[in-house]
């Protein structure tokens, strides 16, 4: 059952560094993604942000990274049972390199 | 800038075929997902439903599928301007096999 997203986007919000009660590190940020598109043989422009965290080593590194860009992978999932508010749990996170 | 994402989800609601003013095909469906994940080694169980569209010849093709298990693959976007609710523009989909 896969579930896999890639995205390119810039660390447009980064919050302070916070650990779990057993003590890993979480990081929570918000995504700023600006592409053009290819739909059906027609370019469209593609723009919006997305929440994203970070668990582990990687949110350690990243925490003051403000402002890179990135290309991440990993899945997306519920924020609440409730309602689907998307966030895109980071499993990889490399500098963009154009 | 990528944008690529792809997912294993049942064809939970499947709209009626509309075409746009000028004659494409457009078929707007909802994902079901149900999978297990693995987050800085730990297993977790990802569930929710996400809004998606098919423009083109697929829209055809799939217009009687409700209920079938599919891999799709596509691009994030925004529904609106204003609000980030996201919906998967779909641009390859196929059965599940397993």
């Amino acid at each position: 059952m896969e579930n896999q997203f890639t995205l390119t986007a810039t660390l447009h919000k980064v919050d302070v560094l916070r650990h779990t009660p057993s003590g890993i590190p979480v990081l929570e940020v918000v995504l700023q993604h600006n592409s053009w598109q290819e739909e059906n043989g027609i370019p469209c422009q593609i723009k919006f942000e997305l929440p994203a965290k970070i668990i582990g080593q990687n949110a350690q590194a990243w925490q003051h990274k403000q402002g890179e860009i990135v290309t991440v992978s990993g899945f997306l999932a519920q924020r609440s049972q409730r309602i689907f508010r998307p966030v895109l749990r980071i499993q990889h996170i490399t500098e963009y390199k154009g």
